[in-house]
């Protein structure tokens, strides 16, 4: 995985979209994981992104960019 | 993917996340597809760790529940 400069994402909102999953409780180590493996993953998907689009002739990211760069990454 | 309830996650951090991955420009569609992306995930780990903290006898998602879930979920 590639290393995050800075955080990006609230862990309040991480903490809760676990929460809606269904767990009745959830460790604070368990929200910062959750955090830092979605910024990661983020990063990857924009790297990838970003060549796809250079590909295509672009310099702007689009949102197929980002489509066809998860199924790259993420198991259906 | 599972239905997300409501936003959890920020469009400026994810906008964020992308340029910080070096993306020249970042369409206004990437961001919200990422966005959208990310929360179904968290969803879809939160589950799974939820499932593995039960299997576990624990009540508390930690961690390592959330580690293992998106070793099954995320390509490395």
């Amino acid at each position: 995985m590639v290393a995050v400069a800075a955080r990006e994402l609230s862990i309040a909102a991480v903490h809760r979209l676990i929460e809606r999953a269904g767990a009745e409780r959830v460790g604070d180590d368990a929200t910062e994981e959750l955090r830092t493996i979605l910024e990661e993953l983020a990063q990857r998907v924009g790297k990838k992104a970003k060549d796809l689009a250079s590909h295509a002739g672009r310099k702007t990211v689009k949102a197929e960019d980002i489509r066809l760069a998860v199924k790259e990454i993420v198991r259906e």
